[in-house]
């Protein structure tokens, strides 16, 4: 069993639609190919109430990992750390370690003349105040740290809503972790074309094929047009201990597939191979 | 008080990062442009039980809409409304009225010489099997009906995955329900850019033009190379009872905010008028 991740996005501009979720997308498929599985993804309300609720109910379902984006930084609406807080019924306390990856930061800053000199305002100073027992990690190319969390059997990971703070810290502090929690665990996928025949035609061949094949999952796309225009993407996805087995496993049902496509009188193409 | 909304986004393919998830942003900002609140935008899996849950979750928090994408076709991997029937602990049935629709496409598809002759095969009448007192919204451009539900003082709207089939339907059923509910409520935003103040040192000033204009919400948006590059976006929104007095709050926090920027050595610049 795949270790089970959740992933909470955190901002109005999610929710009034000014923002494209793109971080969501990204992290769901790093977190894919290191074979762990996402079970849900919610976005919700700069808001300590609105982030507490969400974050207690997804404890809830006991997920190995919570990864959270967004709502970090210095301005009055970055109300992450005090909702989960709030949510773990913890307290917010200064963390002199991030203290210290703050002021290193405006260091930074000043050096490169950026600013005339580090003054600690309560601003700056609001990004090293953490729940308490929370872990600050550094933030290579932003101000904020992000933080690591854990909750009974659950690892918290929040991290900047700016894509590439996240992703960078993403890359080098949380994959050690998950790929710990993942352990041999692998993701493969493929997907092929299918011409000449309708999504309601194909529907029966899925059933067989993955009745025949329980690890593999085959997912129909229609094109965006719907089921008129007659190309119709199949994405075939298994996760297993190994990337010959993954493999191996998703060939066999490509083959199936293939074949019972052909007796319709369908053709097939193979799209990518991941 | 605005009306409430959640979105519930259903797909295997949004949890593993295949696709990017625009159909929340779109509907979103749809929603938000007539005035009602998105409070949560949830995906989850292909899977019944999942479904169900989230479904009953959300129910719980009682919104006045509850919106969910995909999962509506023909596949076995389409299990949308199945979910739904579970979590509102009603039966599947098949509608008339639905399957007239589903025919109805099927003869076009012949007319058009897609197909040779319409079949009402499993996977096609399944689109027309809806949860019981459910209704069906015509799909113009793909094959399976939307599908509208009240459950105790929520209304349900079931749409395709398809972006083009979601927001077809979406401007044709679902824009005249929202109306109704969203009265006179009017959305108003607009964006400045802010150069030479850093996140930090504006986050005051923000704190202070939103104690000001209490109805104004403020948001700051750092350039996505974070708070070195010293671009700051400030989005300000509000929701009002018509567009005047949502320009009149907007305008005068506008302009208290640009004063402070430049007592600060700072510039502004407008983006766009929402």
């Amino acid at each position: 069993m795949a270790a089970s991740v959740e992933i909470i996005c955190v901002g109005n501009e999610l929710l009034i639609g000014k923002t494209l979720n793109t971080n969501a997308q990204w992290l769901a498929r790093r977190i894919t190919t290191f074979g762990l599985n996402v079970r849900r993804i919610t976005s919700t309300a700069d808001d300590v109430d609105e982030i507490s609720k969400v974050m207690q109910e997804t404890l809830q379902r006991k997920p190995q990992f919570v990864i959270t984006t967004g709502g970090l930084g210095p301005t009055f609406d970055d109300k992450t750390l005090e909702g989960v807080a709030k949510g773990l019924k913890c307290k917010i306390k200064l963390s002199e370690e991030a203290l210290k990856m703050v002021e290193k930061t405006y260091s930074r800053y000043v050096e490169e003349k950026l600013l005339d000199k580090v003054e600690l305002t309560p601003p700056r100073v609001k990004m090293a105040k953490l729940p308490e027992g929370a872990k600050p990690l550094s933030n290579p190319i932003g101000t904020a740290p992000a933080v690591l969390m854990e909750y009974e059997d659950t690892t918290i990971i929040a991290l900047p809503g700016v894509p590439s703070e996240m992703e960078t810290i993403f890359e080098k502090s949380v994959i050690p972790i998950l790929k710990k929690a993942a352990g041999e665990s692998t993701f493969f996928e493929t997907s092929i074309n299918v011409y000449g025949v309708m999504e309601s035609e194909i529907a029966p061949m899925i059933d067989q094929v993955m009745h025949d094949n329980p690890y593999v999952y085959i997912k129909s796309h229609p094109s965006r047009e719907g089921e008129k225009k007659s190309r119709l993407e199949l994405h075939l996805t298994t996760t297993a201990k190994d990337l010959k087995l993954a493999r191996n496993r998703v060939g066999k049902a490509l083959i199936e597939i293939t074949e019972l496509v052909q007796q319709k009188g369908g053709k097939t193409k193979l799209v990518k191979e991941g």
